[in-house]
C-alpha cells in the first residue's frame, strides 16, 4: 500500500521539500512571525499608516488589479489609467508642480533621476546634495553620479557658491531628515540666477498643511507616496513620485499618463510621450526605468480619493498636533528639541543619557532613530495614538502626559498653522477626490475601474518577453501577513529574523536555479538589476586596475533597457549585428571583440534571444568574451525558458538580473511592482549593492568595500519576495523544469497551429521556437493595408489582450503563452488570430472595405455597435461577436474607442480632465 | 489645543468604546488569538479541510460574491445560479439521488426537515432515529418532532418493527457516527414494504469511494458539504444538503435552482418551485426555511469544480488510506477497533487507560472524541499528514510508525476498495467539473460568474425588508482569521476563550440595543430564530401548566415565514386583519384576543410594520396581549429602523430574533449565510436552545432544563458573528442611532422625490414613512398593461436591481435605501424610476407600442440590441442606454433575457444542463 502525496495542489519534491499550498502557508506564517513588530518612530521616509482595509482587499489582494499588464493597450486599460492620472493629479496638487509621472521606484532613485535630469538639461557635471537629506538618498545619488562621471558634494545648502555656474542641480529635503522646515526661497533664487536646477525631496502628508515646495520656485519635486495607504513592507514596494515644471516634461523619466481622445472624440487616457523612453531611445533615453510601481501608485491615489482633501488634512493635522505635544512635553522635561519648525519629526538631545533612553525604549519595544551625534529622532504617523505619545514621554522619563500638555495653550506655539510655512493653497479639488468618501462609494469606484480593464482573470495575455503567467493566491497571501507588511526597513536586524530567513532561503534556491554564487535583492526592478549588475562589472574592472574597460557590446535585438542601463553605468555601448535568422552575428561579435579587446568591459546578451530562439553558440560566445578579458552580463528576462534546463552560471555568464515579476510569479500589477535581484559569480560578489543604514551583504560577503546603494531600501521591495519564495517551494525542481518545458511546448503548439496563417519570423535549426515566437505582419501592410496595431486592436473585440507589438521587430507580434495556459485557451487565442486572418483575406479579396473594415475600426465600443446610426459596410455582429466563443454573457468591452496617440502627445494634458466623472 | 479622534473611519464613542477600523482589527485579532487551535480529530460531521486559497480569496473575501442578494431576479443572477446548480449536480452525483436543493442550514436541520417531509408525505406521527446518528442531529430532530407533536425513538435500525405501519420515516447515518459502514438494503426494503420513508445522513467525501446511499434505495439523503472547502468556523456557516427522489420534489424544503429558458429561447437558471415556499404558502409551506447557505454552497461547488472527480477521489482515498494505516497500527499495538469497515473514522477501545491516552493527547495538543463508554473516536481529514498519524499512534503509545505499517501489505485488508461497499458508479462527469482544474482556469470561471451578477459593488439594491446595507471590509476581515476559522465546534471549551469573549461582548451589546436580558446565538437564520423564539414561548407556557395555550395571532401583513414558523412550533395560527392604511386592525386584534383568551400563546408582530410604518399603538398592543396571558414575539426583521431609537424590550415584547445579516451587517452572500440569534426577557431565558455536546447556556442561565438544540452547532454560524460585533464596536451608540436616523431619512427623501410620479401605499399620520416604503404599481396595469415585474425587469436596463416585488402587497414595489447609500445614488435610482414612469406615460399616450415596448421586453441583452435583425418600434439606444448615467464604460448587462418561470416549473430540471459550458 502507498499513501499518496497530499493531492491538493502538489506534485513531487522541492529544492529542499515540495510543499502543498496548505503546508506552504503554515511555513511562511511561521517565518513571518519571526519578524518582531515593534512600535517604530524611525521615519526617514518610511511611515506606518492605516492602509484602508477596503483598498487592501479590493486592490492589493484582488487579482483583477494585480494581474493587469502595463497599460500599453489603453482601450482596455482605462480603469488603471484613470487611477494613475488621479495619482499624477494628487502629486501635482500637493507639491504644487505642473506635471508628475506615475511612478518611480522609490524616493532615492527619484532623487537620483532628478539630478540626472539637471545634468541632461544643462550638461554641467557637478551636483550638490543637502546634508539634511536622508542617508539612503545620498547613497543612491552617489552611486548613480559616480557611474555617470559626475561629482557631488554633500553640505549646507545655505552656503552653496553657485556663481561658478558649474553646478547642474542641487537637492534639498523639505521637511528635512532631522524634521526641520526651512525657507529655501533665497537658495532657489541664487541657484536659478546661476543656471542651476533645484530639486526638492518632500513629504506628501506634510504638504497637506505645509506650503508646497513650488512656492520656493523649485524645478523638481520627488518623494515617496508610501504613507498614503501602502504598508511599510520592510522597504517596499511603494511608489516614488516625480513632479516638475511643464518645460522639463520631455526630460522627465518614467511613465506618464496623458489625456487624449478616442475615435469617437471622447476623452481617453493613455501612456504619453513614450518616445522619451528606453524602448525607443535606447542609450539616449531619459532613464532606464521601465517597471514602475503602478499598483502602489493606484493604492495611494485611491487613499486620496477615499479620504479627500479634508480627510487628508485631518490626518496631517492630527499627526502634527501630536508631534507638537510630544515636543512640548519633552522640552518641559528638560530635553532639547533641535527643530524650530517641524511637521511630524523632531530631533532631540535627551536630558538623560542616550543609553538610558535606548534601554527604556527597548523595554517598551519601541524603535527610535539613534543618531551618531547623540541626538535621537522621533517621527510620528497616522497610527500614533495618545497612549503612544504618553509612552514616548515615559521613554525619555518625562514626568508629563498628553493631557497635561494639552491644558497648556502654548503647545501650539510652533504649529505650522501659525507659521510662515502654513499652506494657503487648496488641493484635491477635482470631483474625483470629493465624492467617494464612504466605503460603499469607494468599493463601487474601484470595481468600476477594475471592470474596465482586461487582466489575467479574463483571458490569456500572451506578451512576448513579459511572461504574464499565473500569480497564485497562495503565493500572494504572505504579502498581506502582518509580519511582512508592518516592519520598517531600518528596524534593528535582530527584529527581522523572518525576513533574513526568507532572503537566505530564496538566495539559496535562486543560486541553485541559476548557477550563481550570490544574490543581491536590492534592485527593485529589472532595469535596476541591469544597472546594478553592470556596475558590479565596472567596479570589478576598476578593482583589477582596468577602469578603462568601458565598452559594452549589445546585440541590436536587445531590449532598449540594456543600452539605457549600460549608458547609466558609464559604459560605451557598441551594437552587435543580428543575422537574418534572428541570432547574434558571431562573426561581427568576433570582430568587435577584437576591435575593443583592450577596452572591453562586457557583453550584454539575452538568452534565449529576444527573437525567441535558443542560440546554440551561447557557450562559445561567453568563452570568446572571457578570453578578451571581458565579463558576460546575461539578461535574465527570458530565464523562464531556462529554469530547470540550463543555468547561466554553467555556460559562462558572470551576472544576470532575474525579473521575479516574470519568471518567478510576482504579478505585473498593471505596470509594477517588480523585483530585479541579481545573481553573480563569486568574483563579483564584493561589488554588489550595499546600504548606508542596514548592510544587506553583512556578514556573508568578505573582502568588499562599500559600493553604495542602488535602491532606497536595503533589500528593495522585500514584501513581495515571499511570492517568488512560495513559487519555488511549491514547484520544487521537477515542477520548475516542467513549467519551463510546458512553456516551450505551448509556444511551439501555438506556432505550429498558426503557421499556415501567419509567417513566423525566427525559428531554431530544428524548426522549433523557444518559449515565445514572432508573427510577421509586415506583408499584410501591402496586401490589405493592415498593420500590427490593427490586429492588436481587433483582438480586443475577441476578448484578448494583444501580444507584444512591434518589438523586437517593428511590424510584428511576439507571442508568449507561458505554462499557465491550458489547451482550451491556447486554441481560442489561435482561433481569434485565424478569424482575424480570414478578415484580412476578405479585405485582400475585396469582400471587406479597404478602409472601413473591422480591423481598421477596432476596437468596437458598445456605443458604436448599439447606435441607430450604424452605417458601416459590415455587420454589428461581426464587430461585436466575431467568433462563437465571444458571447454577451462574458463579452469584454473596451471602454473607449481607438485612441489617438499623436493628438495626445501634441496636446499634452496629464491631470484629471476638468469634467465630472461618473457619479 | 485639542487632539482630534483618529480621523480614519471614526466618529464618536461606542457601547464601551468607539473603535477606529485600525484599532478594531487589532482588538479582534487579539480576541481571535485567545482561541487555541489544536489538532482536532473529533469528527461528528465537522472536518478540517484545505480551503482552496483562491476560492477563499475570490469568493469568500470578495464583495462581488458576498454582497449579492438572493437570486430572485434571475436575469442578473446567472453567475451564482450556475454555481448553485453545480452544487445540486454535485450532491445528486455523489449521493446518487435524483434531485437536490441548494441549500439547507446544517446537517441537523436537514435531517429534521427530511423526517418532517416523511410525516407530511404519509401523515404518520412516529419517527425512528438510528442510535448511530450524531448526537446533535438527534437533538435537533427531537426538538422539531416534539413541536410538531410527533414521537420519536432512538435505537438499532436493524431491529425496527415496521409492520405496524405507523412509522413515518427513519434516519440512518452512513458512515455512522462511530465510523462504521453498514449495509442497509434490508432495512430499506422492510421500511418501504410498510410505507415508511428512509432518510440517510451521509458524508460527501466518503461517497467518492463508497457506494452511494441511493444503492440502498433510500428516499432522502442529507448532510453537510462543509468539508468540501469551507472552514470549520466553530460550527458554521456551512451548507447543509438535501437530496431526494424526483417524486418527492414538491415536498422538498428550501431553495432549488432549476433550468428554464429566456425570452430568446436560451437556457437560463432560476429559483424553481417557489410556490412550495413559505412566502407563498405561509403555514402550509414545506418548511419555514428562507435564508440558506448560498455563499458556502457556492464555495463547496467550486471546490468540486476545481478538484474534479479524480481530485476528489484522490483526496478521499488518501484520507481513507491514512485511516486504514492508523487502525492497523493501533490494532498491532493491542488497541481494539470497533469498526469492521470504515472510511475516515474509527472507534477505539484503548489498550492503555482512557486517562493515559487523554493525557498524552492533551500534551500533544490533540483533540479526540472521548465517548462515555470508554471508547475513543478518531476522525482523519484532508489536512492529516503522515506525521499526524505517527503522533496519533504515539498518543496511544503504539510503538509503530506509518512507514512500518505500509511495509505490511494487509493494512489494506479492510479497504473500501476491496469491500462490497466499493463505489462503482461515476460522478461529476459534467464538463464543468472537468475543465477548471488549474488556478488560472478556476479564477477566470469564478470571475466570469461574478461578473454576470449585480451586487452591492455595482449599485444600490433597495430591497424592502431585506436591508442590503454596507458590509465593510473591516467587518469581514475577522471571518478569515485563523483563530476563528480553524476551530471545531466541539473543541473543549477551554480552547475557545476567544469565541466566548466574542459571544459575551456581543450579547451584552445586543441586550443594550434591544432591551432584552439574554441572547441565544444558536439559531443560524432568521427563520430558525423565529422557531426558537416561539418554542421558548411554548415551553414557557408548558412550564406554567398552560400547555394548552397554542394560539398564535399573526397579522396578515406578516412575512410568510411567521406563520410557517408558528406551525412548526406546534401553534395554531390565527390571522389578524390589517387596516387600509397598513396598520394592524386593533379592533380585530382585540376581538381575537378575547376570543382566544384561554388558549392564547402569543402575538407575533413586526415593528415597524412590514408596510413600512411605525404603528403608534405598539405599546398598547403588547399590553393587551400580556393582559390576556399571552406573550409577544416581535419579529426583528425591521430592527434596523429601531436601533438607538427604541427597544422592543422596553415597549413590551418578550422575545425577538435579530437578523444579523440585515441590521447588523452580515452580507447576504447571494442568499445566505445569515444569523438569527434571539433576544428574550429573563423569564424566557431557561427555554433557550441547548446542545447535547457543548452547552451554550452554561453557566449563565439558571433554573433551566435541557430544551434541546435547534441547530447542529451550539452557537450557530459562529464564524460570522465577528461581523456584527465589529459593526457595533465601530459605530458606538451614537453611530448606531445615526444610522437608523439616516436610513429613515433616506427612505423619506426618496418617497418625497417619487411622490409626484408614483403612488406610495402607506404612510404614517405625519405623512412620513419609516425606513422603507411601498410604491403601488397596480393602477398602471389598467392604464398601460404594466405590472410590477415589468418595472423590475426594466430597472435592470438602468443598472439597478429591483426593489422587493409584490410583497407585502401584490402588485407593488417596496423600497428600502438603507443608511449606506449617498444622495447621488438615491437620486440616480429615483431618476431611473422617473424615466420608467415617463416610458409608461408614453405607453399610456400611445407613443410607445402597447405590447412591444421597453418595459415588456426588458431586460435587454447585448445579443438583442446588437442584432442586425432589430425590428422593434423603439430604438436600440432607448433599450440599452435609457438615461445619461447609463454608459458603455460601466453598463451592467443581464446575461440572459427575461426568464420564463412557468416553463421552468412545468419542465423541472435541476442539474447542470447537458451542454458544454463556455470553455
Amino acid at each position: 500500500m502507498r499513501i499518496s502525496q497530499p493531492s491538493y495542489r502538489s506534485s513531487t519534491v522541492t529544492m529542499d521539500l515540495m510543499l502543498s499550498e496548505y503546508e506552504l502557508i503554515k511555513r511562511i506564517r511561521e517565518i513571518s512571525e519571526k519578524n518582531d513588530i515593534w512600535r517604530t518612530y524611525i521615519g526617514m521616509g518610511y511611515h506606518n499608516c492605516c492602509v484602508p482595509h477596503t483598498i487592501m482587499r479590493n486592490i492589493f489582494e484582488n487579482p483583477g488589479w494585480t494581474t493587469q499588464y502595463t497599460p500599453y493597450q489603453p482601450e482596455i486599460s482605462q480603469g488603471r489609467l484613470e487611477g494613475l492620472i488621479n495619482y499624477q493629479t494628487m502629486i501635482c496638487d500637493l507639491t504644487g508642480m505642473e506635471v508628475a509621472n506615475a511612478s518611480l521606484l522609490d524616493e532615492g532613485t527619484a532623487a537620483a533621476e532628478a539630478l540626472a535630469l539637471a545634468y541632461r538639461q544643462n550638461k554641467r557635471k557637478n551636483l550638490f546634495i543637502s546634508d539634511k537629506v536622508h542617508p539612503q538618498t545620498v547613497s543612491v545619488i552617489a552611486t548613480r553620479a559616480t557611474s555617470l562621471g559626475l561629482t557631488y558634494e554633500v553640505g549646507d545648502v545655505f552656503k552653496i557658491e553657485f556663481s561658478a555656474k558649474d553646478i547642474a542641480g542641487i537637492l534639498i529635503q523639505y521637511p528635512d531628515t532631522t524634521g526641520s522646515i526651512d525657507n529655501f526661497t533665497n537658495v532657489v533664487k541664487n541657484a536659478h540666477a546661476n543656471g542651476t536646477l533645484v530639486c526638492a525631496a518632500t513629504d506628501l502628508l506634510s504638504l497637506a498643511i505645509l506650503k508646497p515646495p513650488s512656492k520656493f520656485d523649485v524645478d523638481i519635486c520627488v518623494g515617496t507616496s508610501q504613507r498614503f495607504g501602502v504598508p511599510l513592507g520592510y522597504g517596499g514596494p511603494h511608489a516614488g513620485f516625480f513632479a516638475c515644471r511643464q518645460k522639463l516634461v520631455r526630460l522627465m523619466p518614467g511613465r506618464m499618463i496623458g489625456v487624449s481622445r478616442d475615435a469617437n472624440g471622447n476623452d481617453a487616457y493613455r501612456l504619453a510621450l513614450q518616445t522619451r523612453e528606453q524602448h525607443i531611445r535606447r542609450d539616449k533615453a531619459t532613464s532606464n526605468i521601465c517597471t514602475a510601481q503602478a499598483l502602489l501608485a493606484n493604492m495611494s491615489a485611491m487613499y486620496a480619493v477615499y479620504h479627500g482633501p479634508q480627510g487628508i488634512k485631518d490626518i496631517a493635522s492630527r499627526v502634527h498636533n501630536l508631534t507638537l505635544v510630544l515636543g512640548k512635553g519633552l522640552e518641559k522635561a528638560g530635553n532639547k528639541i533641535h527643530n524650530e519648525y517641524f511637521f511630524d519629526t523632531i530631533t532631540v538631545s535627551p536630558k538623560h543619557s542616550w543609553d538610558t533612553v535606548k534601554k527604556n525604549a527597548e523595554q517598551a519595544k519601541i524603535n527610535l532613530r539613534y543618531n551618531t551625534d547623540g541626538s535621537i529622532g522621533i517621527t510620528l504617523d497616522e497610527t500614533t495614538s495618545i497612549e503612544d505619545v504618553n509612552d514616548l514621554l515615559k521613554v525619555f522619563q518625562a514626568n508629563v502626559t498628553v493631557n497635561d500638555i494639552l491644558k497648556d495653550d502654548d503647545a501650539s506655539k510652533r504649529s505650522i498653522s501659525e507659521s510662515p510655512f502654513k499652506r494657503t493653497t487648496p488641493y484635491l479639488q477635482h470631483p474625483v477626490f470629493n465624492i467617494h468618501h464612504s466605503e460603499t462609494r469607494i468599493v463601487r469606484y474601484m470595481k468600476a475601474l477594475e471592470n474596465k480593464d482586461v487582466s489575467l482573470v479574463h483571458s490569456m495575455i500572451p506578451l512576448g518577453s513579459c511572461t504574464m503567467k499565473l500569480n497564485s493566491t497562495t503565493e500572494m497571501m504572505p504579502c498581506s501577513m502582518r509580519g511582512f507588511t508592518d516592519i520598517h526597513p531600518f528596524a534593528p536586524v535582530e527584529q527581522t529574523n523572518g525576513y533574513l530567513q526568507l532572503f537566505s532561503e530564496l538566495e539559496k534556491d535562486l543560486c541553485a536555479i541559476t548557477g550563481y554564487d550570490n544574490i543581491s535583492f536590492q534592485p527593485n526592478s529589472g532595469a535596476q538589476g541591469e544597472y546594478a549588475g553592470l556596475r558590479a562589472i565596472q567596479c570589478y574592472h576598476e578593482s583589477q586596475g582596468n577602469a578603462h574597460r568601458q565598452v559594452c557590446l549589445i546585440p541590436i535585438s536587445a531590449h532598449g533597457t540594456n543600452p539605457a542601463s549600460a549608458q547609466m553605468a558609464g559604459m560605451q555601448v557598441e551594437p552587435i549585428f543580428v543575422r537574418k535568422d534572428g541570432s547574434v552575428d558571431t562573426a561581427h561579435l568576433n570582430e568587435m571583440i577584437t576591435k575593443h579587446k583592450q577596452n572591453l568591459s562586457c557583453l550584454m546578451i539575452t538568452y534565449p534571444s529576444t527573437n525567441g530562439v535558443f542560440e546554440e553558440t551561447i557557450g562559445d560566445v561567453c568563452e570568446m568574451v572571457h578570453e578578451a578579458g571581458g565579463q558576460v552580463y546575461l539578461d535574465g528576462a527570458n530565464m523562464n525558458a531556462q529554469v530547470g534546463l540550463c543555468r547561466p552560471g554553467d555556460y559562462g555568464s558572470d551576472v544576470s538580473h532575474l525579473n521575479l515579476h516574470k519568471t518567478f510569479c510576482i504579478p505585473h500589477g498593471g505596470g509594477g511592482p517588480g523585483m530585479g535581484p541579481i545573481g553573480v559569480k563569486k568574483h563579483l560578489a564584493p561589488f554588489l549593492p550595499s546600504h548606508p543604514v542596514i548592510d544587506p551583504l553583512s556578514p556573508k560577503v568578505d573582502n568588499r568595500q562599500n559600493y553604495g546603494a542602488v535602491s532606497a531600501a536595503p533589500y528593495g521591495s522585500s514584501a513581495i519576495l515571499p511570492i517568488s519564495w512560495a513559487y519555488i517551494k511549491m514547484m520544487g525542481p521537477k515542477g520548475l523544469r516542467k513549467a519551463t518545458q510546458v512553456a516551450i511546448l505551448n509556444a511551439n503548439y501555438m506556432s505550429k497551429k498558426l503557421e499556415k496563417h501567419y509567417k513566423t519570423l525566427y525559428k531554431g535549426k530544428t524548426g522549433l521556437v523557444a518559449h515565445e515566437f514572432i508573427l510577421d505582419i509586415r506583408d499584410l501592410k501591402k496586401t490589405a493595408n493592415i498593420e500590427a496595431a490593427d490586429v492588436a486592436k481587433r483582438l480586443m473585440d475577441y476578448g484578448f489582450h494583444a501580444p507584444t507589438m512591434s518589438w523586437p521587430v517593428a511590424g510584428t507580434l511576439m507571442i508568449e503563452p507561458t505554462e499557465s495556459e491550458d489547451k482550451g485557451e491556447l486554441d481560442r487565442f489561435c482561433e481569434a488570430l485565424i478569424y482575424i486572418r480570414k478578415e484580412i483575406q476578405d479585405i485582400e479579396d475585396g469582400k471587406l472595405d479597404a478602409s472601413i473594415n473591422p480591423l481598421k475600426m477596432a476596437p468596437h465600443t458598445q456605443e458604436q455597435v448599439i447606435s441607430s446610426k450604424w452605417n458601416r459596410p459590415y455587420s454589428r455582429e461581426l464587430a461585436a461577436f466575431p467568433a462563437p466563443f465571444v458571447k454577451g454573457s462574458t463579452k469584454i468591452w473596451p471602454s473607449v474607442g481607438r485612441i489617438d496617440d499623436i493628438y495626445g502627445d501634441k496636446n499634452l494634458f496629464c491631470t484629471c480632465p476638468p469634467i465630472l466623472p461618473e457619479q
